[in-house]
């Protein structure tokens, strides 16, 4: 596979963008704001412009180039490229992203992927599970995003939005989630709702030390629950046992739909590290079956901020090589 | 893909074989006792002679024959052909099925693959999924079995073990499950499941017209309790509501992990047609998402009792036009 890949990761407020060869290191790399509120047309142009301006820089051109990779957040149509609507970018509106983005970097082959799987395919291809052939990745942020990779390959779906793990529904008739359900993994486990349920039961009357924190900062994040369950704080302590049995919950449901070799955790709550990740495994061990000993690796991903360009081009990579991608459009 | 294809289905009790052609049309069947007390020489030679039996009825030898595929119960280790212990036939202890089944017929290539995946691909590729890509099969019986196929392919996991769907936890904390779990779907929604909720309830002072069944035979049978429910005894009516819930949630979580077009159910308990569909269908909208509307059709099998010889068949074919089965041995 001669050549060199772009990886495009599309955020509402910046762009970045990585250049690598058919091994996939990384020859250059540059961010970018996305000057959503400019329109399509002028992203577009941001992206296309950044994208000649590495390949110069690394004393390319766009003949060196086999082929684009690009994730952003849904709803797409990602099977023909097409952004139909997005939270970030308002402006985007059925626009024909890849192919534009295509036809400005010398009409190379190009792809687009939601964000959550093409950082779940970043980490399958280069970083926590670069050695497995079957993954599940969830990422802990605002919401929780997934990712499944089966028999080498990204599960996609029939219209593109399977891998919403977030949405698993874990405790019928639960706390309410933005998505309209009750009992998603996500209205637990997210950093986000993490936060709010500590906010909620000290609202609710519990005492914890996060509440000093609440009363002088108005909000809390999961980050303080941490903090305050590493001090000792009872409560800080249970909302975090409740977000580690929520999550290991969720490994024992997906070890029992694809049987992964490894289940990837990303997202900003990873910061936690052992503190999260030892009571993950401690519940699993709790609720997986006695049935035969289950031996599923449960870790955090490994490649950082990266993630996002890495996996775009690295799909990207992969899809040229299996024909998933045509030739110049 | 010249020549004949023949579909074992080994079972505790009998073992069918059916003999398709390339287009997977049926061209002779039969079943035979398996004699699994006998051991495995004598039950792989019962085997094998249905099959020559099989061929010569069809005027064909084992030079017409292409491949053999052979679905029974777990565990085994599929990937090398071997079942390594069976609970209805214990004289199995890692036998090489799949080898000595080949070398009787002709040193064909051969596939052996569980029964709920050989049930699941043969919906998938010859009944309710025939046209879809993508498909989630759950099998409604003393417990409830699984099958995954994503991208056109079965999703084995990495261990052989994936699709273990009676054992997706739905409930955290409730019903004991015979794997060792709570809340296991299969510990609420399967046949046996379904009529001992219904005895539980009875033996704890519930009023119901199934109290009289019960009393005369000693036990109750989901059949049972769907015919009181459309005889209109609140109790029956309670339990299949609650069975219909709990396979509804789990087309919600099936629906956010793979995305699939059809989720096909099969199993004796399908018999309750209707009354078991529309309350699933019923339930599905009360819990999924309000983002999006979701169009993925909620079906019953189609194959019947067939599913077996005609899954394992199409699978041997499958497999040997994907490259994932050899030549000769």
């Amino acid at each position: 596979m001669a050549g060199y890949f772009i990886g495009v990761d599309l955020g509402g407020t910046n762009i970045k963008l990585g250049c690598f060869d058919e091994a996939m290191a990384l020859v250059g790399r540059t961010s970018v704001p996305t000057d959503a509120d400019m329109g399509p047309d002028h992203v577009i142009g941001n992206i296309v412009k950044a994208g000649q301006k590495l390949l110069k820089k690394a004393k390319l051109t766009e003949a060196d180039l086999a082929a684009i990779g690009i994730g952003t957040p849904g709803p797409a149509d990602y099977a023909n490229g097409i952004i139909i609507r997005s939270t970030n970018m308002p402006k985007f509106v059925n626009t024909p992203l890849r192919d534009r983005v295509a036809q400005g970097l010398g009409n190379k082959p190009a792809i687009l992927e939601n964000d959550a799987n093409v950082a779940c395919w970043g980490e399958f291809a280069m970083g926590a599970g670069k050695d497995v052939g079957d993954m599940i990745f969830m990422t802990l942020g605002t919401g929780i995003g997934g990712g499944v990779v089966c028999n080498g390959e990204l599960v996609r779906g029939v219209g593109g939005n399977a891998a919403e793990l977030g949405h698993v529904i874990i405790y019928p008739g639960g706390r309410a989630c933005n998505c309209g359900q009750r009992g998603c993994v996500e209205a637990y486990a997210s950093a986000n709702s993490t936060a709010a349920r500590a906010v909620e039961a000290i609202r609710a009357g519990e005492v914890s030390s996060l509440k000093t924190v609440l009363d002088k900062k108005g909000e809390l994040t999961s980050k303080d629950v941490f903090q305050h369950a590493e001090n000792g704080d009872a409560l800080a302590r249970e909302i975090v046992e409740g977000t580690a049995e929520s999550l290991a919950i969720m490994c024992v449901n997906m070890l029992h739909t694809t049987e992964p070799a490894r289940i990837v955790f990303s997202g900003g709550m990873i910061a936690a590290g052992d503190a999260l990740l030892s009571r993950i495994q401690h519940y699993f061990d709790e609720h997986i079956w006695t049935l035969k000993k289950e031996t599923v690796d449960i870790c955090f991903a490994t490649l950082g901020e990266d993630t996002g360009i890495i996996g775009a081009a690295s799909l990207a990579r992969h899809a040229l090589q299996h024909g998933q991608i045509g030739g110049a459009l």
